[in-house]
């Protein structure tokens, strides 16, 4: 139900820095993983504390812990332990609700974003939380649940494309975000397929479908919206920011991942416009449609009330009615009726309601 | 009635810096609490008078008067006396109409903010003025009335969780605005709650019932914003203030509460525009519903009334009306009833009418 | 008519700089009136010229000219001449449309601002213009009539209250900007709780005086707007200027006073976007019931019209028509006439237009 | 036809600082003037070439040369090689499409503004570009045609008034743009007033007119916000420029220039945003309206078409209509007709549609 | 379809820099052209590979290469191979969804952006990428498919017409910027005398088309703000970035281009105003016309369906009817019904109804 915000009971009168899941719990158990990258080959071992992970890093490979499942406070706090990480950051690495930030701590840089997935059937869009680690002597990465967004980087890494295994931690750290940002580029792309399509539609259908359809888009975008803007706006910082630990070659990978979700920012605005104006249009047809339906209404009642009036008095069983007794008197009367139809109808046309 | 702005008249016309209560009064006698807090105990006394407070101070410890109640004017002159607070500060202090703002006097750092609580019965928001006034020997609380909402600290001081005991009086300061603003999300995740349930009724009830609950949040969300935006900008320059008497070591919470802020005044316009675009919506469902009533008449009517003339113009009782004795005129005229009725179904079924 | 921008066809073709009274003439003659404030006493003489009052300065008391009436060219003329003003300020003095603004001279410190009234009947806000020059020897008030503004001040000084005697011309020409600011305070409170009186009525009573009193208050809160913004600024302008002749020590009470003028628009923009809400909200009360009365009228005339046909059909009055014979015919009509209102009840219920 | 872009096609293609007339030609054959400012006399001369007036000029006097008409290029060009311009600024001067613009060059401050004036019958504002060039020996001016919107300058400097024969030659460029945005306000003021006296018969008048009117206002304020924005943000440029030719002692009146600028653009805003109210209020009107309509129509049908069917019902011809034979039927129905329509009536007043 | 935003398809999971087409293959083999302008004569020849036109450099002419087609991955490819450029360059020149942006390199400028044309028939822009690379020795065009855009310039060269041959490769790259926005300014001209032509309209027609029409103007400003827009941003960059390979002298040329991209930008925004006010007058005249049409149907129905009840109350059969025998009855009744019609006409007089 409740999408945009979740429910904070959990951490209500917590001392700030208290370790409580914001959020539901999304897997059994937690799994770390363990990858080293080295110039000459990749060793991934599942293991079973950070410790273990540490004392396999070797200070010349990229060195790659990833976490999946946040519920096992723990395992967090043991995290944080090792890498003398501050409990605030522990904080919102548990709180789901947590904005995207850019936390730029004196031995590490911390990324927290979102990574999105839309559900098929109801085109609804759900985001997951991820934290990015960045030490220089390693990434960490914590996930809700065991995923595959990152599969593609794992993919290259594994058949030595790309340039992780020479490009160091930060490189690393660079291609995870960019992977999540891509993504991000292709749900927008999506929904605005659909929006553009929707305007063939708005000028011959005419019904609630299509208003459901432009609520959904709209919310879709908010919701992309809320997601992406801060990650726009902590880049900007981020490659201003002298004391980071991206190094000085990687600096324009983060350049073009600041121009992708400006990219992603103007095109949910844009496509936020169009559908503002889709449905404006919508409205001002519907206006249209009514106006014609109140016309025929009118057409028809207009002609025939009077005339049906004309008839009735006529049926009246007065017993002294002259032009009763008449003998053209019907005839006459059909006359009648069709002069004032016919004048009625003129009327109407030259007011271009015909 | 008047919840936005209150009754101004008792200080119309007075000097500048006059202290004078501006709202109402919300209890009987006020009250002033001081507790001490020691690293190895507190020390809790209800005293009669602020100079009977100043004389229990611990210097190595941290100092907290608590004063509820805000309209004896001779008790809050006293604190200004005794603590050398200009008279402007004593002035916001009594005015409950003042906006949250940020004081950085010479021996102190003032912070006036809303306590917000939600009736439940009519989901309106209320507020209360709380000023927390941080000096280097003292914290200085100042409420409207006795309430519940500082209390999950006074429990962790007691309990002797967090870091309250050892991380001066700026941390109780701190933490005393910490859990005004994270009541501030809860209420914001209340109504948010609300707004996205609305989603689901939008379209399948059609009363006015929606629009005054789309109306009451929009206030309620206003009213919010009152309240937060001006702390979320006095953060920012507490953050930059470098004279303020906030501690290096303390910063990071100031920042962490600075991104709740952001993370409120974000989320309050998130739900502004949902509940905007909700009433478009529900707008446009109106209109929809309205056209379809309106083809409803229109069928019938276009349909039964030129028939009815019909019937009316063999009902006439001219003396003269050669049809009436033809045999066959009954059934055929039912044909060309049925004729006619048939046309303008298929016509208004071609119109996608029916 | 055009309370707005006022008639500027006197001043068409001049020389900048040249004295022409743009707005109407509120008075008959002009009055100078000249106050000396000193440490244990005031003296108040009525002065026929400004020589007159210069020639009674006491440079170690607050000296305070006041003139009323500014339609006496020479009498401004002669202020221009006495204290070197520029005439590109004498002229904004006499130009009535001029917006509020904060010269910076060399001599001297002028601000001009709106003292704001309302109608009580109409509840129309109007403008008077308030020239406040402020010297090392003196403050100088132009204002364009005899009024009561300043009343509360002379009051205080009367009194000896407040810190005007011992704090300074440039502590009463604060005073006096204090007193107009306050004022715009009481109006918008005025109108606020208005606007919040129309949220109860707004779902009860369905006419134009609502929507009336919705444009009222949007005018009137753009006629404060246009009156009080320049304000503001120019207040954050004066807080940064080093050569000023507001002194150090009065320094608290012009921050103090654009806050005032921040919350002020803080409350007009709070106000406004209320009042459209109310209007956006009462346009779907309309619809709402529009759409009532247009189902009230279709299920009357779907049920009525077609019963009414077949009525008329055996109103006929053609020679063979057999059902008319057959004895059971009348009954067994009602009853095809109840099931069909029958029929047409259910659907309509269905439709849930019932 | 189209008022806001001209037409371009005579510049398609062409090399940037090429020389040709985007608009229409409007006057026969240009005209240069030329006038020598001194202090004891003013000396007028037409003159038929740029060099020509060069050769008269005065060095310690203000020179003045007018053009009037810019189809004929070779004019143009020979102003260009006379004073060396640059072709880009010679090709802006031909261009009347282009917007108001400042160019700061290395001998020259050029002004492009918009001379404005009003249609009477059509209310139709239509732009003229000017042109001024302001060096240190001398003035230059471009009009498109031979207008008399510089008249009061020229009375001025005839009738020995004002500054211009004593503050130089950026005095006189000064006095030139000062007429022409004084013009603006005068415009805006008409226009302004329109508005305001159209707030009278919002509530009176319901047709189409007053939309007409309205849509009017927005495009001519739209036309004026267009030709006015521009120089308002120039007129910020030049007074912050440091190598501009405006002189030290002449920097006041630029000030105050820009103080007006600001004045006409809030205004157009103010005007703006009453407009659009004022369409938003007809439309509520328009929907109050309706809503009285319908209801009337409602209570009519409803009330008599049930009646009707009754009628209808007792105009049968059945042979068997037991209550035909009855003495009193006749008074019955008439009871039941009067129930039936107070009992609506009381329904209808229920709900507060009469 | 999706005009907006492409198919990203293939691009999914790929690293960062790869080189893959987005948009459609717009011709069938490639087409690499060579020019060298030299003072006294241009060289023009078609060439294989970049290679063979690099040899052909002359140091002290403007080299031109000339690339026509994107597909052919491989020769992108050779293209930054030659002049190191790096792949996140050419991974945006094959996106043809890229959005304009400057890329200031080590060893060159990057301009990537959008030449537009309009489709006749259906007044819809499409958009084809553009990059212009600058060198100290050389400019490089790449564009989707052979055009005719930049004739114009070739013409220009060819007649040695403007400045390219003599003001060096910046110059070249300027005028080509300079032919794509002078298009610019052309289209939205071509828009905006179509929204001019509207208005007429606005009063007169009322149907969908009109609606059609505003909601396609509107599409189409959307995508000529989405290509113009980053175009002025980079610009102002542009002129501020001190290690460009622009040359002082030609400064004032991109002066000049940013002016006119800023006046494209504030004509998108007032066209684009211009058509949401055509769409609320649109929408307020059918209002208009719908309570016309309202009161038509009410006047002739209120009317006559009580009149028609009449009728039929004497149409009735009962047997003791006294009115029907007497002899007067039918005149009076007559007088009765135009006494109703006349009162009922009277009172819609006084509603302003007729």
């Amino acid at each position: 139900m409740a999408r945009f915000l979740k429910d904070r009971t959990p951490s209500k009168g917590m001392v700030p820095g208290s370790l409580v899941l914001i959020g539901k719990q999304k897997m059994e158990k937690p799994i770390v993983q363990f990858k080293r990258i080295e110039k000459d080959g990749l060793r991934e071992v599942e293991v079973s504390n950070i410790r273990e992970a540490i004392d396999q890093f070797n200070p010349d490979a990229v060195n790659w812990i990833n976490i999946y499942g946040i519920h096992d406070i723990d395992l967090i706090q043991s995290l944080g332990t090792e890498f003398e990480l501050p409990s605030l950051l522990l904080e919102d690495m548990l709180n789901t609700d947590q904005q995207p930030k850019y936390d730029n701590g004196e031995t590490y840089d911390a990324f927290i974003m979102k990574m999105l997935h839309q559900v098929e059937k109801s085109n609804r869009i759900y985001a997951e939380q991820v934290t990015i680690i960045l030490r220089t002597d390693c990434v960490i990465t914590v996930q809700e649940r065991k995923g595959d967004v990152f599969e593609p980087v794992r993919e290259r890494i594994r058949k030595n494309k790309g340039r992780i295994r020479s490009h160091g931690n930060d490189y690393l750290a660079y291609a995870l975000m960019d992977t999540i940002v891509d993504n991000y580029m292709f749900l927008i792309e999506n929904i605005g397929s659909k929006v553009e399509e929707l305007e063939e539609r708005l000028f011959q259908e005419m019904d609630t479908h299509i208003v459901e359809e432009i609520y959904q888009y709209k919310m879709e975008l908010n919701y992309l919206r809320k997601s992406i803007r801060p990650v726009r706006d902590f880049l900007v910082v981020l490659n201003k920011a002298e004391d980071s630990y991206i190094q000085e070659r990687n600096q324009q990978f983060l350049n073009d991942l600041h121009d992708l979700t400006v990219q992603c920012s103007d095109a949910i605005e844009l496509y936020n416009s169009l559908v503002s104006d889709q449905l404006n249009i919508y409205n001002s047809n519907m206006s249209n449609k009514m106006n014609e339906v109140m016309k025929t209404l009118t057409i028809f009642a207009s002609i025939f009330i009077p005339l049906t009036f004309i008839a009735g008095i006529y049926g009246m069983n007065f017993k002294y009615m002259p032009e009763l007794e008449f003998r053209y008197s019907y005839f006459i009367l059909w006359g009648i009726i069709l002069f004032l139809a016919g004048a009625l109808l003129v009327y109407f046309k030259r007011k271009k309601w015909l």
